[in-house]
């Protein structure tokens, strides 16, 4: 299975145009779009789905927090049932939308906090998974590839959702398969090193640690930003390296 | 045909509980649930599509213009494309989640200010059909029964959009046919009005006018409201009228 | 000095009028206004304002986490300059109002998952403290009565902000001098109980815990409810006892 | 008295980044800050308010209505006494934050639909004057320069409330002096012409029209736009022409 490219999409709403849904959409293979909690609105959603469908791109929801203010990056307690409510208004007003156009959602990526937070908490990440699973319509459902991938492709198939497993392009992983957080100097490579970490993980499977270390990483998608030209143009290398 | 009650539910949200939809559901055939644009949220619209379930009762979803503050009771101007977005997103939003619950969303009821512009503006209403026509899922639209309701069926059946059309108990109508507005005196009716003029429209198909005025009025459902202990005696007293 | 009552107000907003307001006024001492980040907005102030200042009523502001749907009783992560904007933000919008109105604001009591998060991490409690402390018109902080109140007293007397220790009527001390969650029997007191425990808090300073232990408390100010007829009763009981 | 330039600024939130107070800021003179309405937080405000402070720019309160998804430009129906809460709000907000930053409010703009109803209907006028002049601290109004100006100094001078009249710098006004509408061709200023156009205004105190005409203008300020490089290099031009 080649790699697929997705990117974070629709983030714009109110009076804030944002011109990177139509730069990145022609060279990504899924486009994760925001449902209106942590940014993102139903005519940005119109808009993002109409480009994703021109360019044949699938669909995917990017439910957040509730937290327009904080753009979904604060952590916000939830029991398991408000979860479930939380993830099913979002992917259902996608969803919904998307049916009304002739377009079919593929696959739901939590954003910001709620993925961070769903990696590192079983619990959370079990509501997540049950969320998913009794949605009416089947799902994949996109989270982090990490050293316990096995793990977790098990938890989700004892409910009954596929998933797929996201490696990040141009972030520097640690020597135990991790991602270097933000916070850290060279968490976020360069496009030289973005570039060989993919052709890396492309020919051999592996990522390459901040170390220097080669590590497996079972991967079915790579993140990719476009927020300004030059990181179109990575995004376009990156689409010749995974095709 | 018999007449229906319906009744718009799912109005709370946040720190403010209401026990108004556990009193009323089991008296009425039709649940207007809010969408979370003017009021609710995606708990409220969980814990009244549980009671609606339990209560074989119909669903439809009440959506709004977006005004939390202003409960939806204030015109925006909206562009068509605008509001099939407005629509979309929030039925879809209501119709994913009952179907996730095993249950399905039958109609559509545009609530306060979206409503009212839509019975005055010719633009608007067919904005609004055109919305309900292009969801992916057949649906009823539920509007304003008025003198005009034959040209409205028309609009409506050009668009394949069924409709249903709506009388309201406990106003009083003019001798046009059309609500004396509750800013006048007389404009709500007392419990033994409202009984009366619901036993005329059940006996004839006419509602009781200001000035004494029978009209005839082809209404296939009754809005009722459950505020108080009081109005949820009348609302069982409605029910006996109509079965 | 006698003890004080003071009661969280202006939590209506939208279409849901609450009456609680013009119930509960007349028998408190303290008014905490709800900011519209939590509850409330700016026509909710206005006539809460406008109830205080005819009662005579002390104006606090009490201001949340943004977090209208959960009523800002979930923790979000804010950093030391977020939770002076946050503070700022909502206590000037108040400030502003009264001062309007011929009024003037004495005291900043957090909100929810704002006051518990301060309670337990001096970290957040110094962030609070210093947006007091900076906020441009001098102003009182209350915060929970506990027996580290003495530090407390010292972490903000070094910043300049004088504290107000709020004790609760009607919950249920542990033997530790901290509440009993409410998620434990016993956590809310029963009428008696309450009227024991307030009446032990007048004459010796004292508290009784859950045990029967008596622990003393040094509380100046006492947070009451009236959410209903029954609470409205006790509130009036809890006056007489304070005056 | 020469012309002042002013800018809508702080419009940026959650998670969208906007550089254009940085770089509008050290060419202006009067920064009209978005209060968390129509657009910007609590965060943005702060920042901005930071920039304003640093280059010695007068601030000024850009109030709107609450209406984030359609960035405050959709009317909105509001009583006279809502009109006073919602700007009151907005405006304290933002004169607590820069009070405790040591900073002053100056005057009031008003956004979008508000400010384009209000130079429509004389009855909102006065709403927002009355509100205006009902801040507990006194303010300037700054409204559209229009032929009708000196009937609006008067309105404004009987409630106390002083005027500053703006003009568009880049907008084409028609033979009547008012702004040709957005949608036409020709409304918005080449820079040439814009350029042109202020020139006039300096030196005769007249605005081009659309069909050559020269009109007399009263201005006492300019509303400019600084939302990329080049409009950025007009901005720093007009400056030149102003002082």
């Amino acid at each position: 299975m080649p790699l697929l490219l997705n990117a974070d999409l629709g983030e714009g709403a109110g009076g804030i145009d944002l011109d990177v849904d139509a730069a990145v959409m022609p060279h990504i293979h899924q486009a994760n779009i925001a449902c209106g909690f942590h940014a993102g609105d139903q005519m940005s959603m119109l808009k993002t789905l109409q480009l994703a469908g021109r360019h044949g791109v699938m669909i995917g929801a990017h439910p957040g927090y509730r937290d327009l203010e904080g753009f979904g990056r604060r952590s916000m307690a939830h029991t398991p049932e408000e979860i479930a409510a939380l993830l099913h208004y979002q992917i259902a007003a996608l969803d919904g939308m998307a049916r009304s156009m002739g377009l079919t959602l593929a696959y739901v990526k939590p954003h910001g906090a709620l993925y961070n937070d769903m990696m590192k908490d079983a619990q959370l990440r079990r509501a997540v998974m049950e969320a998913v699973a009794s949605f009416y319509q089947p799902l994949h459902l996109m989270i982090q590839a990490t050293p316990e991938a096995e793990a977790h492709r098990r938890e989700a198939a004892a409910l009954g959702v596929p998933l797929w497993l996201e490696a990040f392009a141009d972030r520097c992983y640690d020597d135990s398969g991790l991602l270097v957080p933000r916070s850290c100097s060279g968490a976020v490579l360069s496009r030289e090193q973005t570039l060989a970490q993919v052709a890396s993980l492309v020919e051999t499977g592996e990522i390459i640690a901040a170390g220097g270390l080669r590590l497996p990483l079972a991967a079915d998608t790579l993140c990719v930003h476009g927020d300004n030209p030059e990181s179109i143009r990575v995004i376009r290398e990156l689409r010749q390296l995974v095709s």
